[in-house]
């Protein structure tokens, strides 16, 4: 039900999910008298496949998770990480209120022991591929601590999801030296120098994109990897207004344009922010997904797929036997 | 002497700005056995206006800080602060060590009394024109003082060079309610919504470069600062090698290129980061201007011109004004 587009978005971006990948199996949460019209056929189509499930409440985009939490038990994004829970789901996914799914998410299935905090990570597009990046956005203030288990969660996942069997890891910072930076980092690199992941170090914000080296896992607290990640954001959206802008000025301007247009749309393919859509809650017992308020149907279905990936390689079991063994061999974490 | 390309930058760009200013006068400090047959006729030609100040020493890019300042009394930066500081000159350009060169200045010129901390304040491209950011890294862990300190100094600079009576001055943080973002900004926002200046709220990243709404002048921390600008230019970096690689595809991308090859220049001049090099340390009782070490002569040029337009509107007393009204006023800095 939620995002900015609701079920005209979710519905077709699940259908269109279901003919691609045969194994998958989706349940839509929502008031059943909404979604119940726009399936069309659907429901036969995909029998055994396709269900709904009924929640009479909807959490409001601008609403305070709190009061969400608090006043709307049967709220779609509550039934859908209730099914997550109670193992009728492998996965949630919803494009609705990002505090509010979080808050709920952390009630319903409880962190994995040892861990404080969840976690907000995504993938962004760089010149070597894709780097995930950790946090983004959940944890303002974080401790060396909080990092370190970003780090380990983080590490998990973009081993899983990847097969990479050793990410290479850093710490987003104003320098590569030693000396720069703040207290909670400089203290984080201490403990990942000591740890067992792939720690290769300091990286400044341009290894998002594009820095002087690989990195598979950049990790930061939610106040700077959410500034990092909205300035980017900022610089795409700035950018190609100024290339809209320079082949619109005049005829000949526009005739180039009509002659690079495939050149122009391959690029803008390279760079589409909808391909990349889809942020996991990392440290929860379960898996939930969380798209774009803005997603259209391409995007958000990147963010099913994503589930999709995330079930399929049991990243949640997987993160939560390394915290187990990181507890138990006496890993500061 | 400074820089990744020394004098060979430095000296082309020197001379390029006193063709343009028939005001200015140039200094070059350095060594000048060095210096004087790059000049070739240009001390007669320029004869009045363009001196060598001779320095022995030089500051390494990668030299420590507290080394510098310690061992090398004649280091060029070191004379060329020392000019600015016996009033010889009105202000330093210097593409060199940025730790070195703040911390010279600090110690030569002082702070102004009522300010704690210098703070590196530069210009970005926006959809709306520009904005001008600080603090871009002099500054780890900042307390709610220094943003409000920050937000004083970066608005008096706006205002003399801009011309805009009351820039629109915002805090960068994830989110615009104000339950958003960590202690300190939070803090902030309070000493700004009492203060005099035209405090329009927080920002995300993206108001940097296109965000909802035109800001004059954002305010961070100086490690949130300089991830956002680094994050910007690797977004920057990687979207010019996108479009360069869709392009280069093949002979007919590149038949494409040929013919949009006017727009994509024009294209090009509107990111063009060169444009925006110069960064003015503020809060110093005199004018240092640093340009990014890997500067060409066109970007070199840009800092020397910072520094002509930020001596000509006389921002460094305008800001010790300000700061002494609000100390008398009882403001708390």
């Amino acid at each position: 039900m939620g995002g900015d587009y609701g079920p005209s978005v979710t519905i077709p971006a699940s259908l269109d999910c279901l003919k691609d990948n045969p194994e998958l199996k989706v349940i839509l949460v929502g008031d059943q008298a909404r979604l119940q019209p726009l399936l069309a056929n659907a429901l036969t189509q995909f029998q055994g496949r396709l269900s709904i499930q009924h929640a009479s409440e909807c959490v409001g985009m601008h609403e305070s998770p709190a009061k969400a939490l608090k006043n709307k038990k049967d709220s779609s994004m509550r039934v859908a990480i209730n099914l997550v829970r109670d193992g009728v789901a492998d996965a949630c996914v919803s494009a609705g209120n990002t505090g509010a799914l979080m808050a709920t998410a952390k009630f319903v299935l409880k962190m994995i022991p040892g861990l404080d905090r969840p976690a907000i990570v995504s993938t962004m597009p760089s010149i070597y591929g894709h780097t995930y990046i950790l946090d983004l956005g959940a944890n303002v203030d974080c401790s060396a601590g909080h990092l370190f288990q970003f780090a380990i969660m983080g590490n998990e996942l973009v081993k899983a999801v990847e097969n990479i069997e050793r990410p290479k890891v850093a710490l987003l910072n104003i320098g590569e030296e030693n000396v720069k930076g703040n207290e909670q980092v400089k203290a984080a690199a201490k403990l990942l120098e000591n740890s067992s992941l792939n720690y290769i170090g300091f990286v400044e914000g341009d290894s998002l994109n594009a820095g002087p080296t690989k990195v598979d896992l950049i990790v930061a607290d939610g106040f700077v990897g959410n500034i990092a990640l909205k300035s980017i954001e900022g610089a795409a959206k700035m950018i190609g207004q100024f290339l809209k802008a320079s082949f619109g000025q005049n005829i000949l301007t526009k005739l180039a344009a009509l002659i690079a247009y495939p050149v122009l749309k391959s690029f803008k393919h390279s760079i589409d922010p909808r391909l990349y859509n889809g942020a996991s809650f990392l440290g929860l017992r379960g898996l939930v997904i969380k798209s774009h308020g803005g997603a259209d149907t391409l995007a958000f279905k990147m963010a099913i797929k994503l589930a999709e990936i995330e079930a399929g390689k049991d990243v949640i079991r997987k993160i939560g036997e390394q915290v187990e063994q990181a507890l138990v061999t006496g890993t500061r974490l």
